[in-house]
């Protein structure tokens, strides 16, 4: 109907107050509208929470008799923290509901749909899907495979260097460049490091812009030397390491979840455990942000989903790279990207690249 | 006036046809309009032939008289290889004269418009000028530094390795991309390389696109070991070396020019008595592809004009790196580019970059 997009764009805007806040649950917007006119608004602020229905049915009031629901995602069906929404919506007598995407969750999965329908409520679904569907690229997947979506991040000179000899980095991308990393900081749900990058630059690891909310912590430290002084160990850091958490109680004193993992057989971390137990943990998103062995490593292992790299107009002819392995023979046997997206940002580029299917 | 600009646009197109094939001269494209009836074109299509305008007005005819002689560089007003065209412009009775950009070379420099208006041609100077510009952007600065613009080219992986280690590089680009190089190789007067990559590919470095000719080859080779039979040895190429050219007879008599040269104290050549000879010889442009040893001689040399990357989404782990020196202690002293441009071509980035000003 002439209008539905707009008003569902509108739903995807209020959704994106919650991006990054939500985990386990996913980001949803939702707008009432009655006779043109838009009567309630609301979106999921975070797990606990109301959903985004009940604010901005709420919102309505009265109102919302005989009214449209724009919803980003379909309602919920089922009992969870809080009561399904389908019912809430019937309760206040929507007469149509709007929906962008499906619910990829199997409990849910065109149930709540089907239960409207069913009830006499006129439903229209795939609005604006595309946009409704970004707003859930990173629950969808770990809906599926129970693991985070990994981006892995990394800002390198023009000769992939991604710090001099000295360790120096400081600072390779320009400002432009480190701002965007703070909004992405601001929207995944943790942040994963190695133990290096934190003996070599004792790094915050926040988000440092208005309004912005730090992410989770992670650091990868299978020998357990995070120092316990380190700026990251604020509050909600979590260690994973191959020692006993107990042999160091002031780093479990301070409040820091300290998680113990087997070592592969190459004494090193796999990254399918890592990312096995973040994804139980409920985190939806994680931004690997190095270094070079971290990213080498995870690189290598595949389960990553995008790489972030900022490429900086600047020549080291030497330093930390980007990634080093044992490289293959011949270019064919390389690894093989594709490249989804290359920009400028401030004076770099940055290209996000996946694997090739 | 109305018309001028698309008039032009038509004289930048007929030049482009002239592009790396009318060294020492500038390509240069005309158009003589009558009563908004095209009634004559030409572009000048190599050194020691007509000019642009003489063609144009040749094929004007009488139609010339009273007629607007639209051309991308403003006529010269000298005797060189041929008569003024300020001269041709006048006898052929020519109104007026729309220019696109004056002419960097001393010799005219606006004398030929200067000529043009003393006898009553009515002159109109800077129309498309930044199109018309673009056409001499390699002969203007050979014009006042008597070097070639020097544009070094390099594919790369995303992890900034040009081959694996055993020297593979088929290909590291995607097929978009080396057909590109063959349109640049197209409009470049001259290709450079080190002996290494004669040695190691043994390629042909010539333009493989219909209609293309082949630039001039020039090989750096102090040791003066570029294989008898080396396939770029063919018509049009150069040999550097530090050795007595004669000592090798069977290279000077299949036809290639071999310049001898003093080696700097590094015991390598000079980027700037290269680059003056290449110069001298009237060449506007060079293309070094590489290899890396080139690439950072040239780099660190500073004597290059433009920078063309192309990054591929391929990682290697290990391998050749684009440039290798002794690098910096910190990214503040990194060598400073600025980008250009950055698109995609194929499923690769290209990155154009030059030095901060």
């Amino acid at each position: 109907m002439k209008g539905d997009l707009r008003y569902m764009r509108r739903a995807v805007t209020l959704a994106q107050k919650g991006l990054g806040r939500t985990a386990p649950n996913p980001p949803v917007g939702a707008v009432v509208v009655k006779d043109g006119r838009t009567v309630g608004e609301g979106f999921h602020p975070g797990a606990g929470l109301p959903h985004a229905e009940v604010f901005a049915l709420n919102s309505a009031g009265d109102d919302a008799k005989g009214a449209t629901l724009y919803v980003t995602l379909e309602p919920c069906s089922h009992y969870g923290r809080t009561p399904p929404c389908v019912n809430a919506v019937m309760e206040a007598g929507i007469a149509r509901v709007v929906v962008g995407s499906i619910d990829p969750n199997p409990i849910v999965a065109g149930r709540g749909i089907r239960t409207l329908r069913e009830n006499g409520v006129k439903v229209v679904v795939g609005v604006g899907k595309k946009e409704t569907d970004r707003l859930i690229s990173w629950y969808t997947p770990w809906m599926e495979r129970k693991r985070p979506f990994v981006i892995a991040k990394a800002a390198m000179t023009l000769d992939g260097k991604i710090a001099a000899p000295s360790g120096d980095s400081k600072w390779i991308s320009s400002e432009a460049s480190r701002l965007y990393v703070h909004e992405l900081r601001n929207h995944v749900d943790a942040i994963l490091v190695g133990v290096g990058t934190v003996l070599s630059d004792d790094p915050l690891l926040t988000c440092r812009i208005q309004g912005g909310r730090n992410p989770l912590r992670v650091i990868i430290d299978p020998r357990y030397v995070v120092p316990e002084g380190a700026k990251c160990l604020g509050n909600r850091a979590v260690v994973f390491t191959a020692k006993d958490p107990l042999s160091r109680p002031e780093i479990i004193e301070s409040g820091v979840k300290v998680i113990r993992l087997e070592k592969g057989k190459d004494e090193r971390f796999l990254w399918e455990n890592i990312l096995s137990i973040l994804g139980g943990m409920g985190l939806h998103s994680v931004l690997v942000e190095g270094g070079s062995a971290i990213l080498s490593s995870l690189i290598q292992s595949r389960l990553f989903d995008e790489l972030r790299i900022f490429v900086a107009p600047k020549l080291l002819g030497g330093g930390i790279p980007l990634v080093c392995w044992e490289p293959p023979e011949t270019i064919a046997e390389s690894l093989h990207l594709v490249i989804s997206e290359a920009r400028t940002i401030g004076s770099d580029v940055l290209i996000t690249a996946h694997l090739e299917e």
